[in-house]
């Protein structure tokens, strides 16, 4: 379980009521962050989301509304004194830009680990740790862009507490065995295998976040049952031309490629500074997808199998 | 007279209260930006402060908080369809990184005048229109940083009207050359001079930008007799030894300039995340000079002569 947050809602011009794109996830007081818009780092500030430690930052493409808030996220950071390294996820061209901020030239105060995917790649896992793995795909925008499937990795399953004291296992360690599968050693004497005590492994929740992009296969693959997709979508139907011809997804696009992708829930994104109320998009989606609802900054959306 | 608005008074770390480094100076439909931390647009936006053109960006030196919102301003001009030429005045190198900024290499789509400070330099008249000359002074602070002066021009005196009426004037034109100190061909015959009947020119109303820096002579030359002095006071005097380690000043050392400088107001800014209520700081600047105030951001101060 983890908890995805919306930094900023809105594309290319900031508005009053809407920041950036930023989403930060957090699970247990780690953080992943998808996309930097200018503002991102005063938002997790506004929201109480600084806590705990920032693993990666993932951008999608570099579009300034995109990954312009970097420089500040970045600078805090050392000013914060921290020490641990950075995983950095970006379009080829990223680390040279970012080399160009004062001080982040060669060697900043802590590691910072691009990750730079490249031109006409299709698939790459581009961060990992003990519970959580991040790969991304190639989107359809104007320029270079990938989206990514934040997933939480296959947990052991449950154990039968009950039959295994009734079979002889007195230990913490030898019930954190079985239920890795492994036979363990009994007191009285004899080994204890785990098969019939152990439930089958629990698949971890998954996030897609797909902006920029027209509807493609990249997002459909990254959205592909997931428990909840992230998905932009700049304009109503009505701009359908429009937004094809400037690489975005309508509402009702957005909800086809949670429909056939078979995802848990769809929160759409990115909206045009046109759509002061975001209303009519909702119920666009709603139209094809009816777990559909507009993303709204600084709210905790809980994400579970 | 014209108007100041601070955009942001917090320092270095942005706050849940405060915003970073950016002040818009705003004067018949007209602005001019000074300093421009990260989510100086988005606030211009929430102050209703877009309107109207923007002539001038000056940037005061190169630490983040204080230039980290040009990218997201620059790119959102240009997404406005922004035409007219913009300055940016600012440190040397300032060129180097915008121009690191994809779409803005190699001529972006409005003329960037950059003009920017040199190393040791001592006075420079930055900006110059029909109503207003800016001029920058190095400050002392950790890297190179200039202090600015927004001055008005001198305008014409008002003029005598039942005077100029009973010596025979009677067309606008008339007043508008007697006002500028041109003798007028009067309608009955005869020549009218100015002599008396024009009062001396008005001078214009000044203000003060004075950070990040020590207290300093710059500083103190560009507050001389401004009715409006804007100087950072990053900490109280109880941090006086640390406030000059890093290159700030207290409120007290705030204050003492504005004496000094016989300026007519002091607003203090940039004040240390620890200072989440600015009481003492105003407190501390009182006693030495009573016309002083915090900042508020989105405050609209009026400035005249």
């Amino acid at each position: 379980m983890f908890h995805v947050v919306p930094l900023g809602t809105g594309s290319a011009l900031p508005t009053k009521t809407r920041h950036l794109a930023g989403t930060v996830v957090r699970r247990e007081g780690r953080s992943v962050l998808f996309d930097c818009g200018e503002g991102s780092q005063l938002q997790l500030v506004r929201g109480d989301l600084t806590r705990g430690r920032l693993d990666a930052v993932c951008i999608t493409h570099l579009h300034g509304d995109h990954f312009f808030g970097l420089p500040g996220l970045l600078t805090t950071l050392a000013l914060l004194e921290r020490e641990d390294p950075l995983t950095i996820v970006g379009p080829p061209g990223l680390a040279s830009i970012l080399g160009a901020i004062p001080g982040f030239g060669d060697g900043g105060p802590y590691e910072i680990r691009y990750v730079e995917l490249e031109e006409g790649f299709e698939h790459a896992v581009v961060y990992e740790d003990e519970h959580v793995t991040i790969e991304a795909r190639p989107l359809e925008h104007r320029v270079f862009c990938a989206g990514f499937r934040y997933q939480e990795k296959e947990r052991p399953g449950s154990i039968d507490g009950e039959g295994a004291r009734a079979s002889g296992v007195t230990e913490g360690w030898q019930y954190e065995a079985l239920k890795r599968g492994e036979a363990v050693d009994l007191e009285g004497g004899g080994t204890l295998a785990p098969d019939g005590l152990v439930g089958p492994p629990k698949p971890g929740a998954a996030f897609a976040y797909v902006l920029d992009t027209v509807p493609c296969d990249g997002g459909r693959a990254l959205a592909d049952r997931a428990d909840l997709l992230m998905h932009e979508a700049t304009f109503t139907d009505e701009h359908a031309e429009r937004a094809a011809d400037v690489g975005h997804s309508t509402a009702r696009q957005a909800a086809e490629v949670a429909r056939d992708a078979h995802a848990g829930r769809l929160l759409i994104t990115h909206f045009s500074a046109r759509y002061t109320d975001a209303a009519p998009l909702v119920a666009e989606a709603r139209e094809v997808f009816e777990n559909a609802d507009a993303a709204e900054e600084l709210e905790r959306y809980e994400v579970r199998r």
